[in-house]
């Protein structure tokens, strides 16, 4: 999606030659990345500039920061670079080096040139953190010899997006999901007694409370959580040490096991080794697996948004059993008209989730041997829509499902309307009497009441005790 | 999808020994197909048996009467052979061999043995019709060097299925539409005096004419029977001629353009062979193009019906603006429980629709080399859904749409209910006196009239003279 | 899809009258069914007749002799009436009614009218069992107030999703999964020393053995399985009790627990009553949830299946590593053209299960109030993928995967012709000079071998025990 | 999807205060926008800042001119007005205000508060280019009064939409994909002698030229080019002068035709009126169709990309037909490794434009009554995919397709070991000959000259005489 401006111009009128394998590359003379990405931001102007998720950055920076830990441990990569390599981690990891990664989505599929960027980056400000200056032919720190160690694009890209999956589902889309779960809880609670018309195929049904009506809500939520955190082990699983092709050839012995656990010890999160290391680089059935659950989740969304805003369509020609928080004003025409504006931006954005679930489907099952070429654009969808959740379901929260109150009198109102309520009259005065009366209410636009008094089947006292519709919502 | 029975049992009596390059085969001895169907039966025991659509059978039947004649117009068939083969096309064709065609969608992803089934059947059949029996070791007709003459599955499946998705547009679809935009045109024009109020957001706004309100449906329906005929000419490509891999070897000169003349002439549609054999054997994106515009149809269809019974949702305790046709009785608990089950199956077939597209998408876009090998499933989706549209459509039309009736009180009530209408008095006494009489109206409860009249900003004549909804509409 | 034939003709010769509230209607004089069942028979003429699921009708069997155990235990329904039930309901199970049920998916969304097919059929054929006649007008038994008791359309369809979608995922689908798993297994192991080269963006790379390959897919499917099984808990809830809105109106105290454990022993599946029967009845979250998985396994076959008829691709000028079984002849033209035809079907399915879930997830999507209306939809499209994905492994595996034999002698050739192995060469000559080696032999078109050599760089005795592709594949 | 920065800080220091009907509100001090998108950008922290496409907002900044020349016209603005608004349009227009769109795409779903941000910074913009000063109490330009006459958020918004939309297609999509097609083209025709094998289910089967196998992709690409064409004309319908809700309210007699022609005008596009204004604010089919025919061509693209890279997989062990320029060195440990990453960032691209398009067709499907509310997320994933696929086919173009290359060894290898160019001989020796040749070269790994001469079928120069692949290529 378009983003206004960046602050990486097009033109940048300072440069510095830096080179690779293929030849010489300039480069702006200010920015820590070199050759290679400069190649990918030059052979890859396609969408938004930066648009490779930050959330794959940061992750990077811990498996880079947990790569040279292991390294040192296991005597491949002097302490005193592991310090370096580290430290220009936690740089990136507060936000210090925000320029730096230039790179799109939209790249090799393998995500190769980000794994190279952060590779670059890392080497050229540790070796300025070391008293070097850009653009020194010796460097301090090798891109790859040193950061990219034991490691492969392969590996490292897979890993990084488990990390920024798991990490995002914790952080963001858990949080908002049972934030905007409690408020619905707290409501059903609330609203156990309010007892209301229920509707099924949008008709007129006999009754139920608005409590329940809610509880229905939770009961999604409760389970879309429990599908979500189903997927988490998948999640934990990481590539790294799998390097090129799964075999694990260049890493040292116990390296992947070691990476892991440090990978789990900085991130504070259950990452392990995964068992199977071809399916790691080849498939991407984890995420896949995990994106399936917030799937569920939007169907869940927009059923609920959805309903919640026609019980308080109106206020006066539409349903109008809820009262929505009024957050801002709306036409310039018509005042009191106030939109459900909350729920729309809920239901676009499961909209956009089931939209993201076919583009991780269709990437996910095209694996080719022993790599799956469309990392980014699973990893770019799976974030869009964590965070998407994660901050929907908490604007909404916020903004309407902690200020839903009842409309009283439009309850009441369908209550009372509604021919339904007959159904009460069966033990008393038998089917066939009950319809007559719900028929000539029908047809001569009367109440229950009226039509049953009509027909002189009961006393008003007993219609009245008859007819009950809170003893109609069972127990459930 | 399941189902119940199918008059192929699993278990056959009586045998006789067919044989291919592979060896001989045991095939139930009173069937027409071959060794090859029987190869299939065997190794494809997936889904409900005889699922390749009937639609496909038919289209084979025409190619293959239009190859024989061809093929004897170039010289390369003798002309009884042609009429043999015609004979039992024809035969297929008038529905007199339900019974032969056994073989599953979930075949090889050329339909070859389905190509098979068609050579084999069509030259026993001919072999009996000439006086011959089943299991004779010489034939009159060859499935291969006869009946596939100057063919090859590569070439023949793809040219069906453009055949059965033509042909069913034409017969069953279109024509379905048309129906239901006929008479939602003439709704639209018998209601265009219906003044009611308008919804934005599902919260009441200014007003509109019912008329109004359904000709959006009718101009989405011509906008989508435009679309999906933009989408005839791909479709009239056909790829016979194309043989193995697209460069017509061992097709007699001319014989594309005359075999597409032939196919024309016998459905009496305007197929032409294709400008590019390659792109028809290796791409089916005419599929892919013509469905999209069924996909655009299920987007107008859902939106339709969903809002049809949104209108009509009630009878008391709904919008309940609409009548529609009593079908069916409703709850065996509820007199006058009435359910809008023609939007449902509507609304069902849309969303079936949608995944169908995402199959086709899927499938389309996998074309390797110079073969797709997705033919099967594209072709059953397709016609699933240009099926399902037709007959939704026209089950809609009559059992719905063609009943439709304003519920005026519905209407009136909430026309006069809205407090939108304040708009009106705008130009009288100013925006922000207006706005006090809707606040104060929504406060209290009132109608406008009573609040205007309260607020002492106008006589009940001037109110009535200045609030007329009817000039609100437009003349759009 | 359509299907060629089906034991319903659609002209009936003779028939009795049935009634229900809305009028007589003539009924096929020998069927079982009543009025209401062919009422929806006319009125919804969408698709190839008795298109609803197989499985729905049995699992409605299990659900309504269910339902009469429960109801007896409860003292709502006489011992006598409850085994007049059972009786009707086993004879479904065992097949002896196959053409009473011609009702399609394209009907009611609550799948109503399928509900009083049963309930009709049921009571009919108790009546002619007990010695009464079609048309009688005492019946012993009443579809509504006999055969539904205790229950509404709306609880009880949603049961039926649920039992036929874990029934058939235990009876079909986890089945044929683990048995294509176990084949692959047993593959992975068998040629765990089958060293070959590997591939990343399609282009060649460092080495690993066929076992380790193959055991990327056995891990994927084991992934999968444990997906699958995950969401069985959601399935085993049982929406019946719930009644028409969810709060249990009109059934007896303990109902629900009751004949959710009677539904559990008929079908000996860990069913349990659902915690949330407002959930259970207006989304079908349990539904997304399961086909989710169902997707994700369709992802994981469509890379293997993929993927191996790449490796077998040829036999001359494609990738050529793997021998497939030879099922059938391939063209007419060419012998040895056999073609990886279980593949193929494999592939197809895997996009349309793909498709189906997108009808899915907007369906269940679109609960409104308290019911979902898209329920036969959802069931029709989660059946099918559930029994194609069973089917399509067991096929594969039968066809197939147990048949995968590697090509020894393309193995040989592109591990030995590969440059990649040139990376041996690093830790004795350097990266410059083993570079050199690569870039003369991929130059002049020579062996690694010879371009070493003739670099003179190594001997050729050195090169072969520098250079073992054996030593490359690690131990992971 | 994740943007690296903003040049909007999350903290302002200074503010001033705005008001609307609701209160009053803090604005940044410095900031053209007013209360109503302060109050947007503070309910809906919603995925990354201003993501609202910039296109859209250029989009509004064409129609809210355009609007104010027709209000001038129809003598309901004056014209002095009419150039502060249009002088304020034209700097945006040449992003001369590129920091005052903060709002999100996650919003109200009818886009009402973008289109508030355009009317407040245009009328704060305005005032200040007259002379005054932020926060003013009196204003030269009133937001709704003047910027907003005769528009509605219901009828701009779609404006805006088919604005952005036409205009991408015209400016990136098409001539991107035109440049690459008439690449191909080229390509097409410059190897359109070089004989190669042909390949069905990725077997080897009869050969064809090169160029025929590439004239398949100009001709999907020529027929995506006519099937996008084809939807520009429901595209160029305007939904403005609808006013709320379709019927004009509040707009002068001919507005919608002048607006119409001004926007025509000034974007130099065939725009026109709509005629049915109540399908164009509360469906929005055009997108859908128009994103359809964008499918269709990543349906191609995906095809196009994936074929190439497997015809170019190798070096050694692969298909190896094709030489693809080497943009970027590829992995540190083996020389001469350089993937295809221009297909990879292809069929990425596919993958996700076949995402958007299922969030495109849920989100068209769900209008209610009057309005569809889902337009801002239709918006953004149809500008995204036209970009995509514009900005992916110029860089597949330029630094893959106007590269390709046959690698003429490949090729000519592959051809000769071909066991398929047998059948050319089926002329001279007979079918059943022919195939014992072939058998015998496929079972003793014979050239098939070396097996024609070892069954003295023929002498060698017979075989060369007779076995000429030019002549199987045919004419096509």
């Amino acid at each position: 999606m378009s983003t206004l401006l960046l602050n990486i111009p097009d033109t940048e009128l300072h440069f510095r030659t830096e080179h690779d394998s293929m030849g010489d590359v300039q480069v702006p003379a200010e920015k820590y990345w070199g050759a290679q990405t400069e190649r990918s931001r030059n052979n890859f102007k396609i969408g938004p500039k930066a648009s490779m998720p930050v959330e794959i950055i940061e992750a990077f920076a811990y498996l880079k920061k947990a790569a040279a830990y292991a390294n040192t441990d296991l005597n491949v990569l002097p302490a005193d670079k592991r310090d370096l390599i580290a430290m220009v981690c936690d740089e990136i990891l507060h936000g210090k080096l925000p320029n730096e990664f230039p790179l799109v989505i939209w790249q090799t599929g393998s995500g190769t040139q980000s794994n190279m960027n952060l590779n670059e980056v890392i080497a050229n400000r540790a070796h300025v953190i070391h008293g070097g200056a850009l653009g020194d032919s010796k460097m301090v720190i090798h891109p790859n010899d040193d950061v990219n160690k034991s490691q492969s694009s392969n590996d490292t890209f897979p890993t990084a997006m488990h990390i920024a999956a798991y990490k995002i589902l914790i952080d963001m889309t858990i949080p908002g999901i049972e934030k905007l779960r409690d408020t619905l809880k707290t409501k059903s609670e609330a609203f156990k007694d309010v007892v209301k018309i229920g509707r099924t195929h949008l008709m007129d049904a006999t009754p139920l409370t608005l409590g329940q009506e809610i509880s229905g809500y939770v009961s999604q939520l409760d389970h879309g959580l429990k599908a979500l955190r189903n997927t988490l082990d998948h999640l934990a699983e990481l590539a790294l040490g799998g390097s090129a092709v799964g075999t694990g050839m260049n890493t040292p012995k116990g390296y992947d096991v070691k990476v892991a656990e440090y990978i789990a010890q900085f991130t504070d999160l259950p990452f392990r080794t995964a068992d199977n290391k071809f399916e790691a680089l080849s498939a991407h059935d984890a995420i896949v697996e995990s994106h399936g659950a917030l799937k569920q989740i939007a169907v869940s969304l927009m059923m609920i948004a959805n309903n919640i805003r026609m019980l308080a369509s109106g206020p006066r020609c539409g349903i109008g059993e809820l009262h929505l928080p009024e957050n801002e004003p709306g036409s310039s025409i018509m005042p009191g008209k106030i939109n459900p504006t909350q729920n729309e931006a809920v239901t676009m954005v499961a909209a956009q989730v089931m939209g993201n679930d076919v583009a991780i489907t269709i990437a996910g099952s095209n694996g080719q041997f022993q790599l799956n070429v469309f990392k980014p654009v699973m990893a770019a969808n799976f974030l869009q829509s964590a965070r998407l959740i994660g901050e929907a379901c908490t604007s909404f929260d916020e903004h309407c499902a902690m200020g839903i109150e009842p409309n009283y009198g439009g309850i009441k109102k369908h209550l009372e309307e509604s021919l339904m309520l007959v159904t009460a009259l069966n033990p008393h005065i038998g089917y066939e009497n009950s319809a007559r009366i719900a028929q000539k209410a029908m047809k001569e636009n009367l109440s229950l009441r009226e039509s049953a008094i009509g027909l002189k089947l009961m006393t008003s006292k007993q219609f009245d005790e008859w007819v009950k519709p809170a003893n109609m919502v069972g127990t459930l």
